[in-house]
Protein backbone atom coordinates (compact mmCIF):
# COMPACT_ATOMS: atom_id res chain seq x y z
CA UNK A 1 0.00 0.00 0.00
CA UNK A 2 1.40 3.49 -0.96
CA UNK A 3 2.13 5.78 1.45
CA UNK A 4 -0.29 8.78 1.34
CA UNK A 5 -0.09 11.95 3.50
CA UNK A 6 -2.79 13.34 5.94
CA UNK A 7 -4.05 16.60 5.67
CA UNK A 8 -4.70 18.30 9.16
CA UNK A 9 -6.96 20.43 7.17
CA UNK A 10 -8.97 18.21 5.44
CA UNK A 11 -9.51 15.67 8.74
CA UNK A 12 -10.41 18.61 10.84
CA UNK A 13 -13.32 19.28 7.97
CA UNK A 14 -15.01 15.86 8.57
CA UNK A 15 -16.11 16.80 11.71
CA UNK A 16 -17.45 19.22 13.96
CA UNK A 17 -18.64 17.16 17.21
CA UNK A 18 -16.65 18.41 20.53
CA UNK A 19 -14.24 15.85 22.59
CA UNK A 20 -14.67 13.15 20.50
CA UNK A 21 -11.23 12.75 19.16
CA UNK A 22 -10.64 10.94 16.02
CA UNK A 23 -7.54 8.85 14.83
CA UNK A 24 -5.77 9.98 11.87
CA UNK A 25 -2.18 8.10 11.75
CA UNK A 26 -0.33 5.88 13.82
CA UNK A 27 3.54 5.26 14.35
CA UNK A 28 4.18 2.51 15.96
CA UNK A 29 2.03 1.95 19.07
CA UNK A 30 1.36 5.60 19.22
CA UNK A 31 -2.14 7.24 17.51
CA UNK A 32 -2.30 10.92 16.14
CA UNK A 33 -5.99 11.76 16.70
CA UNK A 34 -7.02 15.30 16.27
CA UNK A 35 -9.92 16.78 18.85
CA UNK A 36 -12.21 19.68 18.99
CA UNK A 37 -13.30 21.22 22.09
CA UNK A 38 -15.30 23.95 23.48
CA UNK A 39 -16.61 24.39 26.80
CA UNK A 40 -15.53 22.06 30.04
CA UNK A 41 -14.27 19.16 30.22
CA UNK A 42 -13.61 16.59 33.45
CA UNK A 43 -10.72 16.44 35.52
CA UNK A 44 -9.16 13.36 35.16
CA UNK A 45 -5.89 11.58 34.85
CA UNK A 46 -3.87 8.26 33.02
CA UNK A 47 -2.61 6.58 35.34
CA UNK A 48 0.55 5.00 32.75
CA UNK A 49 0.31 7.52 29.99
CA UNK A 50 2.07 11.16 28.85
CA UNK A 51 -0.34 12.78 26.73
CA UNK A 52 0.76 15.58 24.61
CA UNK A 53 -1.75 18.95 23.32
CA UNK A 54 -0.57 20.49 20.06
CA UNK A 55 -3.28 23.25 19.21
CA UNK A 56 -3.69 23.64 15.76
CA UNK A 57 -6.34 26.51 15.95
CA UNK A 58 -7.41 28.74 18.34
CA UNK A 59 -6.69 28.38 22.34
CA UNK A 60 -7.57 26.34 25.01
CA UNK A 61 -6.72 26.64 28.66
CA UNK A 62 -5.32 23.53 30.63
CA UNK A 63 -6.32 23.54 34.51
CA UNK A 64 -4.25 21.44 37.04
CA UNK A 65 -5.15 21.12 40.42
CA UNK A 66 -2.46 23.79 41.44
CA UNK A 67 -2.23 26.04 38.15
CA UNK A 68 -3.89 26.59 35.02
CA UNK A 69 -1.25 26.97 31.20
CA UNK A 70 -3.28 28.73 28.36
CA UNK A 71 -2.19 26.98 25.34
CA UNK A 72 -2.86 28.78 22.09
CA UNK A 73 -2.33 27.70 18.13
CA UNK A 74 1.53 26.58 17.69
CA UNK A 75 2.15 25.36 21.35
CA UNK A 76 2.03 22.18 22.89
CA UNK A 77 1.76 20.91 26.40
CA UNK A 78 2.66 17.23 27.39
CA UNK A 79 0.62 16.45 30.87
CA UNK A 80 2.43 13.64 32.35
CA UNK A 81 1.07 10.37 33.63
CA UNK A 82 -0.77 10.06 36.65
CA UNK A 83 -1.28 14.53 36.69
CA UNK A 84 -4.94 15.64 37.08
CA UNK A 85 -6.12 17.68 34.18
CA UNK A 86 -8.87 19.16 32.78
CA UNK A 87 -9.10 21.05 29.16
CA UNK A 88 -11.27 24.21 29.29
CA UNK A 89 -11.70 26.27 25.94
CA UNK A 90 -13.83 29.72 26.00
CA UNK A 91 -13.92 29.12 22.24
CA UNK A 92 -13.63 26.25 19.76
CA UNK A 93 -10.33 25.02 19.75
CA UNK A 94 -8.65 22.57 17.34
CA UNK A 95 -5.85 19.92 19.00
CA UNK A 96 -4.01 17.17 17.53
CA UNK A 97 -3.31 14.38 20.20
CA UNK A 98 -0.01 12.37 20.58
CA UNK A 99 -0.92 9.35 22.94
CA UNK A 100 -0.31 5.45 23.09
CA UNK A 101 -3.02 3.46 21.29
CA UNK A 102 -6.30 2.58 23.41
CA UNK A 103 -5.56 5.49 26.24
CA UNK A 104 -9.35 6.46 26.81
CA UNK A 105 -10.23 10.33 26.90
CA UNK A 106 -12.20 10.81 30.32
CA UNK A 107 -8.92 8.23 31.60
CA UNK A 108 -9.69 7.48 34.79
CA UNK A 109 -12.44 9.37 35.62
CA UNK A 110 -14.46 6.39 34.45
CA UNK A 111 -17.25 6.10 31.62
CA UNK A 112 -19.21 9.34 31.32
CA UNK A 113 -21.40 11.35 28.86
CA UNK A 114 -18.39 12.56 26.35
CA UNK A 115 -15.83 9.30 26.99
CA UNK A 116 -15.29 7.21 23.74
CA UNK A 117 -13.81 4.58 24.14
CA UNK A 118 -12.98 3.09 20.67
CA UNK A 119 -11.86 6.61 18.93
CA UNK A 120 -13.60 6.67 15.01
CA UNK A 121 -10.61 5.98 12.19
CA UNK A 122 -11.08 9.29 9.45
CA UNK B 1 8.27 20.49 38.41
CA UNK B 2 4.99 22.36 36.74
CA UNK B 3 3.99 21.29 33.33
CA UNK B 4 5.01 23.89 31.04
CA UNK B 5 4.00 24.42 27.12
CA UNK B 6 6.32 24.62 24.57
CA UNK B 7 6.24 27.16 21.25
CA UNK B 8 6.94 25.43 18.33
CA UNK B 9 8.31 28.92 16.79
CA UNK B 10 10.03 30.04 19.79
CA UNK B 11 12.18 26.69 19.19
CA UNK B 12 12.32 26.93 15.50
CA UNK B 13 14.37 30.37 16.09
CA UNK B 14 16.95 28.73 18.85
CA UNK B 15 18.69 26.76 15.50
CA UNK B 16 19.18 27.21 11.99
CA UNK B 17 21.14 24.19 11.04
CA UNK B 18 19.86 21.83 8.99
CA UNK B 19 19.11 18.14 9.10
CA UNK B 20 20.14 17.95 12.87
CA UNK B 21 16.78 16.91 14.92
CA UNK B 22 16.35 18.61 18.04
CA UNK B 23 14.37 17.06 21.22
CA UNK B 24 11.46 19.44 21.99
CA UNK B 25 9.36 16.96 24.07
CA UNK B 26 8.73 13.30 25.01
CA UNK B 27 6.07 11.64 25.23
CA UNK B 28 6.14 8.06 27.27
CA UNK B 29 9.25 6.61 25.29
CA UNK B 30 8.32 9.02 21.85
CA UNK B 31 10.02 11.70 21.41
CA UNK B 32 8.87 15.29 19.63
CA UNK B 33 11.59 16.76 17.82
CA UNK B 34 11.72 19.62 15.41
CA UNK B 35 14.59 20.14 11.93
CA UNK B 36 14.95 22.12 9.29
CA UNK B 37 14.90 20.59 6.16
CA UNK B 38 17.32 21.72 3.12
CA UNK B 39 18.47 19.84 0.25
CA UNK B 40 18.78 16.31 -0.15
CA UNK B 41 19.35 13.69 2.37
CA UNK B 42 20.43 9.76 2.27
CA UNK B 43 18.08 6.98 1.66
CA UNK B 44 17.54 4.77 4.21
CA UNK B 45 15.29 3.18 6.75
CA UNK B 46 14.31 2.35 10.16
CA UNK B 47 13.66 -1.45 10.05
CA UNK B 48 11.61 -1.21 13.63
CA UNK B 49 10.18 2.30 13.50
CA UNK B 50 7.64 4.16 11.94
CA UNK B 51 8.30 8.05 11.66
CA UNK B 52 6.12 10.83 11.57
CA UNK B 53 6.93 13.74 9.49
CA UNK B 54 4.51 17.20 10.19
CA UNK B 55 5.28 20.05 8.30
CA UNK B 56 5.38 23.37 9.86
CA UNK B 57 6.55 25.91 7.65
CA UNK B 58 7.14 25.61 3.88
CA UNK B 59 7.40 22.15 2.05
CA UNK B 60 9.33 18.89 1.18
CA UNK B 61 9.40 15.99 -1.06
CA UNK B 62 9.20 12.20 0.43
CA UNK B 63 11.26 10.06 -2.25
CA UNK B 64 9.90 6.64 -2.17
CA UNK B 65 11.56 3.97 -4.19
CA UNK B 66 8.62 3.74 -6.26
CA UNK B 67 7.16 7.14 -5.74
CA UNK B 68 7.52 10.40 -4.86
CA UNK B 69 5.18 12.35 -2.08
CA UNK B 70 5.21 16.22 -1.86
CA UNK B 71 4.07 17.20 2.23
CA UNK B 72 3.33 21.40 2.72
CA UNK B 73 2.45 22.89 5.96
CA UNK B 74 -0.10 21.37 7.69
CA UNK B 75 -0.41 17.99 6.19
CA UNK B 76 2.28 15.03 7.90
CA UNK B 77 2.98 11.93 6.48
CA UNK B 78 3.81 8.68 8.22
CA UNK B 79 6.98 6.32 7.10
CA UNK B 80 6.67 2.62 7.83
CA UNK B 81 8.95 1.02 9.48
CA UNK B 82 11.59 -0.87 6.87
CA UNK B 83 10.40 1.37 4.31
CA UNK B 84 13.36 3.30 2.47
CA UNK B 85 12.50 6.91 2.05
CA UNK B 86 14.74 10.44 1.41
CA UNK B 87 13.63 13.44 2.00
CA UNK B 88 14.18 16.44 -0.04
CA UNK B 89 13.45 20.18 0.35
CA UNK B 90 14.21 22.65 -2.82
CA UNK B 91 13.51 25.56 -0.03
CA UNK B 92 14.01 25.72 3.65
CA UNK B 93 11.31 23.54 5.61
CA UNK B 94 10.56 23.17 9.20
CA UNK B 95 9.13 20.15 10.17
CA UNK B 96 8.15 17.90 13.73
CA UNK B 97 9.01 14.69 13.99
CA UNK B 98 7.06 11.68 16.58
CA UNK B 99 9.44 8.90 16.79
CA UNK B 100 10.54 6.55 19.30
CA UNK B 101 13.41 7.91 21.43
CA UNK B 102 16.19 6.43 20.31
CA UNK B 103 15.68 6.64 16.52
CA UNK B 104 18.50 7.78 14.71
CA UNK B 105 18.06 10.07 11.48
CA UNK B 106 20.53 8.22 9.10
CA UNK B 107 18.55 4.65 10.39
CA UNK B 108 20.63 2.07 7.82
CA UNK B 109 22.31 4.26 6.22
CA UNK B 110 25.03 4.19 9.11
CA UNK B 111 26.96 7.05 10.02
CA UNK B 112 27.58 9.83 7.50
CA UNK B 113 28.03 13.26 7.91
CA UNK B 114 24.95 13.96 9.07
CA UNK B 115 23.94 11.39 11.20
CA UNK B 116 22.88 12.64 14.57
CA UNK B 117 23.50 9.91 17.46
CA UNK B 118 22.12 12.11 20.43
CA UNK B 119 20.06 14.83 19.26
CA UNK B 120 20.19 18.28 21.71
CA UNK B 121 17.34 19.16 23.92
CA UNK B 122 16.14 22.48 23.55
Amino acid sequence: MPVEKVSLAEKLGQFSDRWSPKIVGSVGDYDIKLVKLEGDFVWHSHADDDELFLVLDGAFRMDFRDRSVDVAAGEFIVVPRGVEHKPHAAQPCSVLLFERAGVINTGDAGTEARTVAQPERI
